[in-house]
């Protein structure tokens, strides 16, 4: 179809004039017959109005069979220079719909196309005010009863929610929201988010004292301001948090602290949420077109039901709610978990002269950090990727260019690479009763995040003290029941206990649409997170994209947002777009909208 | 000397080698005679440990017989692309000394350099931790009894100037102070910023409130950290005043707010100040080895003293406490003085429905925003440049490149342009009897900015109130006596006035010491700012840079530091590094200390 000599660049640039011209003919045959036997087509908005990978020639006709009339692509022109490498030309590109601009990314075998991306970037006549078309600040000439911008702020922040109403209400104000907000304040989408806690940053100070972010900050800026250089590679919580209160200031947003939601009800007949809210003592009824529920992945805490436990003596709480190891000196701890909370806290207990124990109940995916930066992380969110020119918006472009359905082969490498360099600390880490996993396939870290958002630890310190003992461990087991001042296990073993944490991890998101809503809808929007890959805790059908997050749900104007700071920041783009383009009445017919299989 | 078809940047690569080679055989004659008998080789602190401008080959060759032993500098090598343009061919370059790196600019005429710029960057051993040398956030491992991020935090700011003494004190917590301070952070210098007002940025919030800023945000940036691109192109003062708040937040700088400085001695024998100031009802004396005044080049409000101010029955105030026209409207207002201050309060008292009269003292230059945006700053700081690639230190090098001595030759023919293309407008303005002037030389607003602080005004609208008569003027003449409610004028107007502002600019920076030290060190310093230009207001002898700015003065440890963003940002890198070299005990000798020709 090509011709071999062809540079990489001619290469794509022929696919994507031809691929261009059969999509204006309306030819589909020959547009699908561009895309290769095993192909995949990931398009985040542009296409589908929604976050969707279409898989194989079949699907991708279907696609285009349904949207073409509508979205009317056009204008697909190359960006940059293409690369070749083992057999596959790969380059970037950008185009254009009716509505919109888009950029993507493509991956041809033997000229066809084998991985193709297309995300939206802008709508036109809606695009961000940005650089040339930045806003003045002031207004040259004289006005009678001119306004000053602190006048006006503080006129519309004392307006809204009580004269006037936010088109948006976000719950949650921790990175997922703010993140959000700050896409939609550019996007002049009028924004409310609502948070319970006091400050901005909160949700991280508020975690046990010892953390730092487990992601190195290459992956973790916000959208539009990204850390000063020199930023650590892991921020500690407080200090994330005050970059979280100081970029709610900067940027603007509109954000309620203190302020709890209490029930959410959607008004079919206005086509829009009832939102009860308790701000200073007071009850408020906000009524937004849209609600986002950034609640996070790790807001709603699974909390296990153990026989006894109201008769525990000691201290008790769910990782969540623990401060830290200052009161436990001396005392004996146990922590039920064996995942990244539970390490850190056992670590930091140890640290500060606690006895501790940790319950592991089932095998546990580790890696340390070094190795996870280096082999994993490194290509795309490092200092070296920096160098190389990999900003990080060409790094979240590239992550969000390997389809799921294939993603995992890119891992088992990389994971059996670590699995050997680390060898020697694997099998201390087992000989001491460790279970050791690397997930049911042995893809590793990012997979389970995505299959299960769980069964993992990035170790920083805690294995070794595992390994030889001075944080004790049980393994296989978990506690069966409580007594006034131990634990039991299952196998029988009695643990003295003046502390009991329970790392237990968090339950779905669709878990606050049942409490702020109702479970109804809870039920109707279904299992949030997970990709149906048929593994431990995600079970199948195959969905090809995550459930629910950043895109439309069964529930008309309720959105799920969420993930970490690179998905917040990553995916924050194309949920604003789609909440724009509903504000700016435009049409946003959605392509493939989820199946319910699983409740939660 | 080159061949003439040698490309551009053969002919720099060839000079710097040449050059470099004679300064390191010591060759005196032959590197001096690389120049032409017209240049200037401006350093900052590189070869001089100063900011110095030596002008001709005389003036170089004693500068290199003096700094060459001691300074040792090797390694010129040419950066980038040179070009070449009507004459002069320019380029980019490094270089190392013995002690630091550094980078610079020069221009060739017929072979022979024309204007040399040599600007330190970092100190070798001593270079700021960034990008890959950032620090980790967390320790990897198991530690007894660590301590948070947080809590380290917390201790070092409930010691620092307790327990421990901060290294180096700045008086004044504006942009200027907040700068310099988040560099010194970065070369871990222990820095203690004083500041009276309650929050950073209170020095922007408590100016009159239609302000905001008269230059654009690209000239704007604080350092490390620059404003997104949505960034309004003048920020309003109260969204000035947030960011520096959140940049002193997360910059982690030591700001003491809500504190005097009530006194500052040096000890000779200590080598060290002794700083006393007031807070939170304490007396606390400080004890640094370094002291900035940076108080502000507006910090020290004029105030005329004329015969009758004590019986006024209306408000009066410098302009520096003037809140806003809330409180006006319908009454009757005078506002001395026709500069920046001056016009922007008669403007906004206009527009909420005062009666407004200005006096004019003197001539002001005037020149319309726009115009000065496009034609003086838009080639090095807009967002044409920052698309041509001119990224806020290019600009600033670039700026920093062109000698004081031939800034005003460059300045003259942009300024006759502008007042041909806003012909119309200067007519009208001076048919309303405005006494208008473009500098003593017609170069314009930055010669005057440079030379004496003041005289003009960047128009943003209330040059048409006046050029209509809607705010009254009366120039030429100034307030002779002040009655209860009325303002006598030179030539013997009677004005009823309920309001008199008095915008009459602010003081020598000097005036600080004098207030904070003593007139004694005041005088041995002498006057700051100003170039001897021998134009009004900046008396000669020609100094060939600013006075006692951001460079050793007479008073040793005593620095100023001061100026508009883009200065406060350039400069303090320079001042950092003079300041931390002292720190590390480098050997630092001064070449040119400035001579004292003017006490204030």
């Amino acid at each position: 179809m090509t011709n071999a000599s062809n540079t990489p660049t001619e290469q794509i640039s022929v696919w994507l004039s031809k691929f261009g011209a059969a999509l204006e003919r309306g030819n589909l045959a020959s547009a699908v017959e561009m895309f290769a036997e095993e192909s995949y087509w990931r398009d985040l908005v542009s296409f589908t109005w929604n976050i969707k990978t279409l898989e194989g020639q079949e699907s991708i006709q279907a696609m285009l069979h349904t949207t073409l009339p509508e979205i009317k692509p056009h204008s697909w022109r190359i960006k940059g220079q293409a690369t070749s490498e083992n057999g596959v030309t790969a380059g970037w590109f950008t185009f254009e719909t009716a509505t919109s601009k888009g950029q993507g990314h493509i991956r041809l075998r033997a000229g066809k196309c084998w991985t193709l991306l297309t995300t939206m970037t802008e709508l036109k006549g809606f695009e961000e005010k940005k650089g040339a078309t930045r806003i003045l600040g002031t207004q040259h000439g004289v006005f009678r009863d001119r306004q000053s911008w602190l006048e006006r702020k503080t006129r519309e922040e004392a307006e809204l929610g009580y004269k006037t109403q936010p088109y948006c209400v976000i719950i949650g104000g921790g990175q997922g929201g703010i993140g959000l907000a700050a896409r939609l304040k550019r996007l002049e989408v009028p924004t409310l988010i609502i948070e319970r806690n006091n400050r901005p940053g909160d949700s991280w100070r508020k975690r046990y004292k010892s953390l730092c972010l487990h992601d190195p900050v290459w992956y973790d800026h916000l959208p539009y301001l990204p850390f000063p250089d020199h930023w650590p590679v892991f921020s500690p919580k407080d200090k994330i948090g005050d970059w979280l209160e100081m970029y709610v200031k900067v940027m603007e947003l509109n954000y309620w602290h203190s302020t709890e939601c209490q029930d959410a009800q959607y008004d079919e007949m206005a086509q829009e949420w009832m939102v009860t809210v308790g701000r200073a003592g007071q009850t408020i009824v906000l009524r937004p077109k849209h609600l986002v529920l950034a609640t996070g992945m790790s807001g709603m805490p699974n909390v296990p039901e153990i026989p006894g436990a109201d008769s525990f003596k000691g201290v008790q709480h769910h990782s969540s709610q623990h401060a830290g190891p200052d009161d436990y000196a001396g005392k004996k701890c146990v922590v039920l978990g064996a995942n990244n909370s539970a390490h850190d806290i056992c670590a930091a207990l140890w640290e500060h002269g606690a006895d501790v124990t940790m319950i592991q109940r089932s095998s546990t995916h580790v890696v340390k950090s070094d190795s996870l930066m280096e082999l994993a992380l490194g290509p795309l969110y490092s200092e070296s990727a920096v160098q190389a020119g990999i900003t990080t918006e060409i790094a979240d472009l590239l992550f969000a260019s390997l389809p799921y359905k294939i993603m995992h082969a890119f891992h088992i490498p990389i994971y059996r690479q670590i699995a050997s360099r680390d060898a020697d600390f694997y099998e201390r880490l087992q000989k001491a009763g460790f279970l050791l996993d690397f997930g049911d396939d042995g893809s590793g870290l990012f997979m389970k995040y995505l299959r299960r958002g769980s069964g993992y630890y990035i170790d920083v310190g805690a294995s070794e003290l595992i390994a030889d003992g001075r944080i004790k461990l049980h393994s296989g087991v978990t506690i069966n029941q409580i007594r006034e001042n131990a634990v039991v296990l299952t196998d029988g073993t009695v643990l003295p206990a003046d502390l009991i944490v329970y790392a237990t991890g968090y339950g779905s998101m669709n878990g606050w649409a049942a409490r702020l809503i109702s479970q109804e809808v809870a039920d109707k929007v279904g299992k949030c997170w997970g990709l149906g890959s048929g593994t431990t805790k995600d079970p199948g059908p195959w969905e090809g994209e995550l459930r629910n997050m950043w895109k439309p749900t069964r529930q008309p104007a309720l959105w799920f947002h969420g993930g970490n700071l690179h998905q917040s920041r990553h995916y924050s783009q194309f949920l604003s777009l789609q909440i724009k383009a509903r504000m700016e009445e435009l049409s946003t017919p959605v392509y493939g909208l989820g199946e319910v299989h699983h409740l939660s």
